[in-house]
């Protein structure tokens, strides 16, 4: 049993986006020839999440509508006074505490353990911004 | 190490329902004699999912209602006009949004290393359902 | 590749609190000489969770209020009226449907995959409590 790491790239364009990044999981875990293990998709920002979804195009809307109402960005928050890492982002971290930064899913003979309707998804909070990055763990017989 | 995957099968009653699965997690282990490794339990649904939490009756019910008012079922969602899986259910995605679809659990010893009040949950969010499937993958010595 | 499970012993003085743990399990993971794999992070309780964010003095506070504005501690609860571990703390369930009890983070030559603004959190949310534990599983070359 090995372990290796893989890294997919994001561009964000807007203040909250769902990115289905499933096709570039699949095609890591082929790549490296995983037959069984454990994938650990973890975002490597503290404002953008993993979630696994479905994928239509409604529902990511109903989603962005729901985050904004549950967290409003403008709120009276002590973290936007001074941010030293110079974002007022106080509302990301909040939804960040519910939101998880990682998820596992085993992968079984080659496939990844996803149910019918679900996709991986990479979940910015915090945009638009240039450069995201998400960090893949490969664990099992490479 | 090795890497094996059960399923557990369910059948829920209600819209909101969580369901101990404690011991048929425990099985399971003990089934396949993982002694020192990882269990990742996994919905394979996108609105159902696993949670750890305390096992009493009252509380189920305090989450079932806080689940309801935080997401209201007839609120006004984009992905009910025409569902592609024909259920009007944006709600359960939303609290998908949170609540997590795998857990992954350390076993040491042959023992789920669970607190005393920690039991394995399978949250339907929307239900019922006469199928719904949580996928186990124990990763260690086997 | 091995498996082996440290503990982490905390004190928490205050109803919600946040204690950073990442020096920690850097240490453990540094003290074990893991190289290649996956730490697993998990609290041993349902009232206190894991959580990756940022480290931040104001930001906890602002967490603390989101937290304690979202689930108030003296809402309506049927887990409140005779709860079976003596405390009524229904409000700390509630928002363990949320935040999560674990984390996996992967570990590549021998250094945590963290990002530059991700550091574990430990999440009181039933404070306070003089003796508290998190779970460690190093999982992979030792």
């Amino acid at each position: 049993m090995q372990a290796c790491i893989d890294h997919i790239e994001l561009t964000t364009t807007a203040p909250i986006q769902l990115i289905d990044i499933t096709a570039r999981v699949r095609e890591r875990v082929r790549a490296r020839g995983l037959r069984h293990g454990l994938v650990t998709v973890i975002s490597n920002h503290t404002t953008a999440r993993v979630n696994l979804n479905e994928h239509e195009e409604r529902l990511q809307q109903d989603m962005i509508t729901f985050l904004q109402r549950l967290v409003p960005r403008d709120g009276d928050y002590g973290h936007n006074v001074a941010p030293v890492d110079g974002r007022d982002n106080a509302h990301a971290h909040l939804l960040g505490l519910f939101a998880n930064a990682s998820e596992s899913i085993p992968v079984h003979d080659g496939e990844l353990l996803l149910g019918t309707w679900q996709s991986v998804f990479f979940v910015e909070l915090d945009g638009p911004r240039p450069q995201r990055q998400v960090s893949l763990q490969l664990l099992g017989e490479l």
